[in-house]
């Protein structure tokens, strides 16, 4: 009776059927040979909707902790302090997307009563949190002290970060203000109080985080109250502990053991401070009134002017510390105090084997982690560079596409006026922006050179190597380097391009570069070139395209709106696809007439937005730029014959070539 | 200002956004080069939410017909009488099937006032207009007389046909009974009063059809006055006319200028009769009061004996008018009048070249013209042999799956009892079967054998054929074919293959054997695997299954629903998927389990509904199918590694070599 059962008949479960049912409680019972169960209660889930790559996405954090558990599978996570200005933010946020590459389980995100923290400002916890889930796609955890706080405060806060798609609460009581702080009768005076509150209004909406004390807290009367009080927060309700840094780890080993003595079952992470730098553990000594061990001042005093030195010790000593809490087996994952920082905290955990070099994508682009949009996985393809751009303006959407484009999309996009948030903003400054895409352009030729140069890498004429464009913040994709000679080629002429992927025809769901979702399948792409070009080439262009049908799909358009596709019926073209085993087909990108014209409005926005306005107002340079936004088309190419090599450069060699053409001059068909 | 164009600002329609429908109105306008365009009104569904790989599937026969004029696309048509006998029903069904392969644009079924023609009979007209719209995919013409009845029962017959989707009447007056038929005042005395009590009672939504008189109708007054009530007829919302039959070219050519003349402009198709037989042209032409002319009957008279001469003058005969016909360039298609018979028809439609060889399929299974159907894109594989029972089960579905199978799939099947229906019978007699199948089984061997000989289109030691089984009411597809090899090797021992298909790594979609959808395409498959084996197998199986982890998922299921998966998360898996041009992913056959728990009945049950029932209660060969029901599995398998060589062979051949092997017994992993 080891592998086979009978299905249970006649039992239903909501409006699934008894098969559905019976299947189902088929693999509740554990029959089912090598694949996660879904939580019960989900019955009428377990027939997905979307195609569901990545089981963790639907998940909530105690449950992918659960599961990590009960795998073996160790994880990090990471901390992180609101920046003080705007520029502090989209530094943060850039830091977020790399910090998130490495593969941390969460990042939590500190919450600092003076700052204003549950404000709009780009600059406070609760928008920074939200910027970690929303654009960055991380599994946040919202800090919240509710020390000298009224309930009705609190209250706002929690439906606020709800609103926002935060989950997760760590719960904590704060320092008070002023010293003469009392207990308030009825009021939040510990953290047990808050995380009370929040089971209370919030049900089970959350997953709440509690600290614990290795050494006891401060104020405690004694280490033992302190672990009675930490129980009691995890009774009224908080889902897993993490500590307050400490220095030895036998200090954390036989407090996780006091824990367990107490009755506390729940996961303790360990807070892990990797020394950085003499002052600043000098001033988290202070904060948090703990003591640095002898063994350690005895090290540190004597290079604290080295940072260099210390910042080494610091790394070998919180590897050290680490190694011996992985040992014991008693430590599922570790958290981490990175000051903001990166150098150390990734350091630390490349010598422990748990930053991920390579991390498996489970879509090409990156999801984002808000509980609504968790089945999203097609996007139109415009925005692969300006991923944050698309999610702000789908925002609104009650519906994300899954599966297919055409089902649930909505062609209401919101507008895009806002290029000054921060999680919008260019990360170059203005005068380094100036410096890649030069103080004084004399033609139509200097922005051609710009683009080149952001193509090969080279500096330009001055020097500089182009870093970003408009259109894309980033240097290109390895994925994009493959197709580099041709770029350079046609960008050289005036072909302006700002997005493009080769074709695949079947590489493996693991290929480092162009791979993604779950292993043992095979990926596929479409050759896709999108460009800005001026009317003259669009008219050699269009003559072109008639040898190309049905080939080659294409949308031209002009920022007045002028448009011509030959795209069938208004029809989506995936251009991105995976097949897996056991699953249906995943297409999470297509290029969809619909949206183009959405992002038409934008593209061209980002001329004048991101580059005229460097210069002067009526300054030759910025009429240049003005000139291209006002007569140039945007041009996007498919070339749906995937397994042959790409006719597209092909397609820009003939217009370039009819235009070289010394015959009768082309009749003007773009106006 | 040849092909850009500005898109008109501000314009709204429905809820789709001024974008949306400006391009949509772009579309309108014909700048879009190439493709078709969507009827002015269907804004909302310009965004389709189907990959709609055939516009002809979402359209009424009015408007194919249209499109087929403007692009000069000739085509024929095939009329139909209802059977007499339920087995003439099961074989005008299969001869629909056959026909339908050809290409018609649609068929129509006449109205027999004296065989209860809209009742639920399986020879009624009704009931057989039906089975050809939603078992064998034809659109299809409903014949309706309305002379001697009430207006209530025309209306309930017009909703009958309505509800079971048919959505063309040919508006008839049909015969009087008796022979002193008088005008009944409000009654229904001609056709054109059925075609307004059609548009009155039903608006648009049927494409009514009328009969047109080349000669004159024989109770006409005159030619002109049965010209004059054609063109009433016309006025009062008939969409097109077919012809009563004519014996030369220059008849309907004459007639066709006539209509045009007095104003009628819309389709006029001649009724083509092949003359077959002499007793069958003196009959049509008895009732039809028409005259053979002369040059005709001194052809036939001399050779009135012999069938095969007169059916060959027929087709010669025929072939010649079509000729002339579509040379004038004013006829769009071609009216068969079939007399039910297939040879002299096809005949004639293959030298005129308009018979379909090799009919481009637009997905891989038939689809049902059933309106609410007409999104309908993916099934499971399971009933690939058996799309009518699919159907039947299905027929209650509100939405049937498009794009994806777990976003819209009910998965409440109906029960299958209704073997007995003409649609799901087997063509062959008990006789026939009991020849094919073998008039007394010895042993489980004997079983084999038939599986064996189907398979390999050898006779059976009798000396019969094995043409179909009770899962594969067809000889084995071209497709199987490329797999004989390997089925027969393993049907031979036990395992009983009722359905495969073997992986494709992207042949074109033009592909004879494989293609399928729009040309420019490329098809895809996973090998699939189907079988019932003994218990025995199983467990051996289940013990080689371990190696090929995930590479291979499996269901494996016995009569009692023990049942056993690796479907991650009850997903179901795309084992046929096509990419083409401009398009999103179809992928229109997927590996489901929770259908499989319905189909599962369905398999099990066809050995006692089809097999066992041939034989006596209680005798030795009836147990022995009974045996196999109660004790074997139902098993399937999915290669998921589509671009390697299919390694479900190698899966059987690891089983028999597992049992084979002379070790330990076995442990019984399937109770």
């Amino acid at each position: 009776a080891a592998l086979l059962h009978r299905i249970p008949g006649g039992r239903r479960s909501g409006h699934i059927s008894h098969v559905a049912a019976a299947l189902q409680s088929s693999m509740e019972d554990g029959q089912n040979t090598g694949d996660r169960r879904k939580p019960a209660g989900t019955g009428e889930s377990s027939r997905c909707s979307t195609p569901v790559l990545d089981a963790d996405r639907a998940d909530r954090l105690r449950d992918k902790m659960r599961r990590r558990m009960d795998s073996g599978d160790r994880w990090f996570s990471l901390e992180f302090f609101p920046p003080r200005t705007a520029s502090g933010a989209v530094n943060l946020i850039s830091r977020f997307d790399r910090m998130g590459s490495g593969g941390p389980l969460f990042i939590d995100i500190t919450w600092h009563p003076s700052g204003d923290p549950g404000s709009d400002k780009e600059t406070s916890s609760m928008m920074i949190a939200s910027t970690a889930v929303n654009y960055c796609g991380l599994e946040s955890i919202l800090h919240l002290t509710c020390c000298n706080q009224t309930k009705e405060k609190i209250t706002g806060h929690l439906a606020k970060a709800k609103h926002l798609g935060l989950k997760n609460i760590m719960a904590l009581r704060g320092d008070p203000m002023g010293t003469d702080w009392e207990e308030e009768e009825g009021g939040f005076n510990y953290a047990v109080d808050l995380v009370k509150h929040i089971r209370s209004e919030f049900d089970d909406y959350f997953d709440i985080c509690v600290a614990g004390y290795p050494t006891g807290h401060p104020e405690a009367q004694s280490y033992e109250q302190d672990l009675r009080h930490l129980k009691e927060k995890v009774d009224a309700g908080a889902d897993f502990i993490i500590t307050q840094l400490f220095f030895r780890a036998d200090t954390f080993l036989k407090f996780l053991d006091d824990c367990r003595a107490n009755g506390i079952t729940c996961p303790i992470l360990p807070g892990i401070f990797p020394i950085q730098g003499y002052q600043s553990l000098r001033q988290l000594v202070k904060l948090s009134k703990l003591e640095v061990p002898e063994e350690i001042t005895k090290v540190i005093e004597p290079i604290k002017d080295n940072d260099a030195a210390i910042r080494n010790y610091g790394i070998h000593q919180a590897v050290e510390i680490c190694r011996v809490l992985l040992d014991s087996g008693k430590v599922p994952g570790l958290h981490f105090y990175t000051l903001n920082r990166e150098v150390a905290t990734i350091e630390v955990l490349r010598q422990l084997g748990l930053w991920k070099e390579d991390p498996r994508r489970p879509l090409p682009w990156a999801i984002s982690a808000h509980p609504k949009r968790k089945v999203e996985d097609v996007r139109p393809i415009f925005w692969a560079s300006r991923p944050k751009s698309y999610i702000y303006r789908t925002q609104d959407w009650d519906e994300f596409p899954n599966g297919r484009w055409g089902n649930s999309s909505s062609p209401a996009f919101g507008e895009l006026n806002d290029y000054y948030l921060f999680y919008l903003k260019s990360k170059s400054s203005k005068d380094a922006l100036l410096q890649m895409w030069g103080k004084e352009l004399m033609n139509e030729d200097s922005v051609y050179e710009v683009f080149t140069c952001y193509i090969t890498g080279q500096p330009n004429r001055n020097g500089h190597k182009v870093m970003c464009l408009p259109w894309n913040d980033d240097p290109l994709a390895p994925e994009t380097n493959l197709l580099k000679d041709e770029l350079e080629k046609v960008n050289r002429r005036g072909v302006l391009t700002i997005n493009s992927q080769p074709n695949i025809n079947g590489k493996p769901s693991a290929d480092p570069i162009v791979g993604w979702g779950p292993a043992g399948g095979y990926v596929f792409q479409k050759a896709y070139l999108e460009f800005f070009t001026s009317s003259e080439n669009v008219n050699a262009l269009l003559k072109v395209l008639k040898k190309y049908e049905p080939r080659v799909n294409y949308h031209i358009v002009n920022v007045h709106g002028r448009n011509l596709t030959n795209a069938p019926d208004l029809q989506p073209n995936a251009v991105t696809w995976g097949i897996f085993p056991g699953r249906e087909i995943v297409q999470p990108t297509v290029v969809d007439p619909v949206s183009f014209m959405y992002w038409k409005d934008e593209a061209f926005a980002l001329w004048i937005e991101q580059w005229a306005k460097l210069y002067e107002d009526e300054s030759p340079s910025r009429m240049i730029i003005k000139y291209i936004h006002d007569n140039y088309f945007l041009v996007n190419l498919v070339d749906n014959d995937f397994p042959l090599q790409s006719c597209l450069w092909q397609v820009i060699d003939d217009m370039f070539e009819l235009l070289d053409a010394p015959t009768e001059p082309l009749r003007d068909i773009t106006v």
